[in-house]
């Protein structure tokens, strides 16, 4: 097995994960650079022995010995970071969105094609387990003709109204990993998007302009309806279900709890809380997409995850963006 | 106690359980004639000893000592019955819908106005303890400001097509009663209705111009959003869930099993299957109905569910039809 | 279908469920004739229209039409009525115990079987559906060889103590139903008993000579072990739980919930209490018991639960007794 | 914070876990010596990059530079790993048991207090996340005074017979982490021993003079029972609960599954199957017990877990294996 040689742009929340992966579970690779602006993830490089740890990208991306750069940086980097690594031939994983802006995602994505280099985009959820369980059910016949979704996101608590003025909106930020579910579970292409959304949570969302509840139903091009629910604040935690009825069947993907404790007392029984964030439930998620990433790599297979499924995604949450302000369902079409 | 003397017309499956249930389980009551075309049915109230038994509705409607009359014949006779029962001065309880025609409905709600005659309308699910049991964490502030309610209701089998084609459609069949509970959990009016309808179990319910499968998005004046899906066939059972999202909590009633027993093999963990229709699911609903009836009469209470829920609850179905039929959503203004 | 008609003696908690089940639920039978000695329970048959309302036993047991004597009167009394029914011909259902000495369980048992009479005995726990489901995996194979059964029986509340004093203690009053599940749940006999025993939950109950907490393991002939854990007071609510291990799989029955809701908030999930008690919980078993009955009678089937199940569970007793008595394990063959 | 310098012996199942875990998820820590006598096991080490990696104990022991020796070679040399060690002066983490004989373990233990080293001995099942939220249960007053403790412990397979035949016996090898637990949650220690054991699963285990299925009935000096159903093997995955009963509540540590994912068809619902075994079940508790045994060392706090507790659930198995075999509750002090 030929080591797979990587650099890592950002080292954030999810940069950490990812370099922590690399490092500790997946054999066969090393982590040649690390590039972070700050000090903090500088230190976080170097306690895991990465030999070149720089404030600068170029740097990282043209290391004549890496192969594949990771991009973890802010969104308004992507873009530039992904077009430079494909320039430089390098494998790219990219973490969502590749950029808020639907021209500048086309143009990345041209850029990567016409290098001939290959991409995967970070939706992580498909890899979840018990998600995944989900699609095996459909896979292997078990649910019959789909005839509809129903998926609910909830997140803990909403980001700071900094975070959400530079995020694109819900739809952009948080439904686009529902937008890619529902892509993902039908195995088909959305034509029409009816979206309702409201500021419940907190005004200071409202006053930055955008919503923190929001209402999507998505019809596809197979006669599959998905329905999204998504919200900024669940006071009860991090709430992720995902359920898709069949002609033969239906599954659903509930919440873990914190552990698996109940107890009873005279006014009933009590199950623990769901688990915090993402950083907790989606533990298993987040290296396997790394894994599936290296192995690709590896194997020369097409990626599983592709900047194409991030530009639907896009698309969609457009599309939901248009279906708020003008009150009416809209065609995909409709979308340039 | 004074003894209340009833009169029942139709006894198909609904009418049963209600002879049944006033016969065995509800002290203080008389049920005196009982009406049904047929053999079959007149000889189910003879065995419970209904000292009247009969073939003529009038009969029974205008029996001196009847105090009120039971409505459980087919649904074109009821706004027929009702309106005899109201000008004879009974009290009445009727199964929905009171008609299939907007205009009939209103005539027959002033027929019993100006009779000033108590009339229930038999909206039961309201009434199931797992339903009950969400409304009263909404009423106890458990839930804190409501901000949506998901509903899923699905039949085990579709019923056969000449049912359908005298059902009035499946929004006035079915969903009739997850509009009823929209209104009764979010304790508001509809604004908005957004519908999509499908046929996808039964080529015969489409070729008699009905729908089987339905999604509905309403929005409420007091900003509630409630989302419904709706399929003539669940081939995993008769699956009536209901889910209710706030700002303080969330509650859902879940399906029961057929028994509490889980068995464990090599391939998992197995449940029972859900109850097989609402015969057996809404077995207490069912009975808690006419209790809260014979209640409402004795204590001269008004009415828990009124002609008037029967009404609205039509109105949103008729806005359904049309935002189907249109593609669009349809403000409930726009229904006469 | 000829009609069997019955008699009934006594008309406590236990003698109303069935008078209004045989009156109510089951076709084809007649109660001719109750006996209770205070007015309140003679109240009762007579709002069922039972044509004969008596304090005398004698006069119903002798009532010339009366084919089948249903006995829930208080336990001193059950021997003495099921002679006298057995002596006049009469086809007997009678709660457990047949009497607290087994001496005279011997005696009356003889009676029955030298008048030829069936006889059942008010073992209801086995119909319940959840544990009956749980039968039924054993027998069409699922379990494999059964290894060992768990058994938990718990009351949310200790009787009055005047009920303890004359109960004939824990393992006879209450443990006896556990006894009779082992057995029925095995096939096999017991040959050894260990019992822990202790007076935990109330200091009234052990000045009464009584112990409110057991412990019992049971060997069987086959080779299963069989552990039950028994409380006079579960404040959770009443705890009846059975699960069995076995070489090819496990099937257990779990507690039902007051309804199907469930609450989240901060602090984690909520479900409801417990059934309040064996009025509610066995609701459906008691009907089956006695429809059982009917169905044996009516095609001369012998008696699902029969005089010799209820001799075998109190010698089970017995032998819990003396174990926890002289603190060794007590084999069955020690018991006259 | 200064670094904690470790040597470790053994590199097998457990070993790797520990390694894995220092090197990756510990902060503050350095393993500098390894030592395996399998070239398998020292390239594992060296894959982690361990400076010294030998086939010699004493090597590792002796490393002037190691603070902590942690101990994961076969049962039969933990002994004398345990005494070099303390007697170099090294603080001491050692897998269960510290030997299979009584006299031994007490006399290493003495070596341990002669040499006044921490020795932390490695129950691990105490710090599974879910058993230790039976524990706060208990020790926040949720539950009251104790009543009952009810434990199942089943593996999915039976290990090979060789290793059986060196394990010390069910009771010695598997049982012990029950007796512990038992001990743990209780508070308290064992007075009486009543224990069954057959060999049901696997005639070899008979052959080689062990059993495969065990049941035992503790007794608390603080009054509490314990009772413990422990079986080589569960053909529906590695099952382990844990159940406790109080006077104001009761509370339960249930298995987890696979997903989440629940499938509904025409015969119920399906849940995934349990856990494969402790490697999958237990990820969390082998990373707490080495965290809390840097955290005793850094902290110069008592051993979370001591060798006096190994000794202590080492004398519960002699007395189980006495009971079995004299068919009879043993006293605790009947045990040298």
């Amino acid at each position: 097995m030929k080591t797979t040689k990587l650099g890592i742009l950002g080292l954030g929340r999810i940069g950490r994960i990812h370099l922590e992966n690399l490092c500790t579970k997946i054999p066969g690779v090393e982590v040649l650079a690390a590039m972070n602006p700050s000090e903090a993830g500088q230190a976080f490089a170097r306690s895991w022995n990465v030999p070149l740890v720089t404030s600068d990208a170029d740097t990282v991306i043209n290391h004549p010995d890496i192969n594949a750069i990771v991009v973890c940086s802010p969104t308004d980097s992507h873009a530039e970071y992904v077009q430079k690594a494909a320039r430089a031939g390098k494998a790219i994983f990219c973490e969502k969105p590749l950029d808020l802006s639907l021209e500048t995602v086309k143009q990345t994505l041209k850029v990567v094609k016409d290098a001939k280099v290959p991409l995967m985009l970070a939706f992580n959820q498909r890899l979840d387990p018990s998600f995944a369980a989900v699609k095996e059910k459909i896979n292997d016949g078990s649910i019959g003709n789909i005839i509809s979704v129903h998926i609910i996101s909830r997140d803990p608590e909403p980001p700071p109204v900094h975070y959400i003025k530079s995020s694109g909106g819900l739809f952009m930020d948080m439904t686009i990993h529902d937008f890619d579910m529902s892509r993902h579970i039908t195995g088909s292409e959305v034509t029409e998007v009816f979206a309702k959304g409201y500021n419940l949570i907190d005004p200071e969302i409202g006053k930055a302009g955008d919503i923190d509840t929001g209402f999507i139903l998505l019809t596809f091009e197979n006669g599959v309806t998905v329905i999204i629910e998504n919200s900024r604040k669940a006071i009860y935690g991090y709430d992720q279900r995902l359920e898709v009825f069949g002609t033969k069947g239906m599954v659903r993907a509930e919440n873990p709890y914190k552990d698996t404790s109940l107890f009873f007392d005279e006014s009933g029984g009590h199950m623990k809380r769901l688990p915090d964030f993402f950083m907790t439930r989606y533990v298993v998620s987040y290296l396997r997409e790394m894994e599936d990433f290296i192995d690709a790599l590896r194997n020369k297979r097409p990626m599983p995850i592709t900047g194409e499924d991030g530009l639907k995604a896009m698309i969609i949450a457009v599309a939901a963006n248009r279906s708020v302000k003008e009150g009416r369902p809209v065609k995909i079409t409709e979308i340039g």
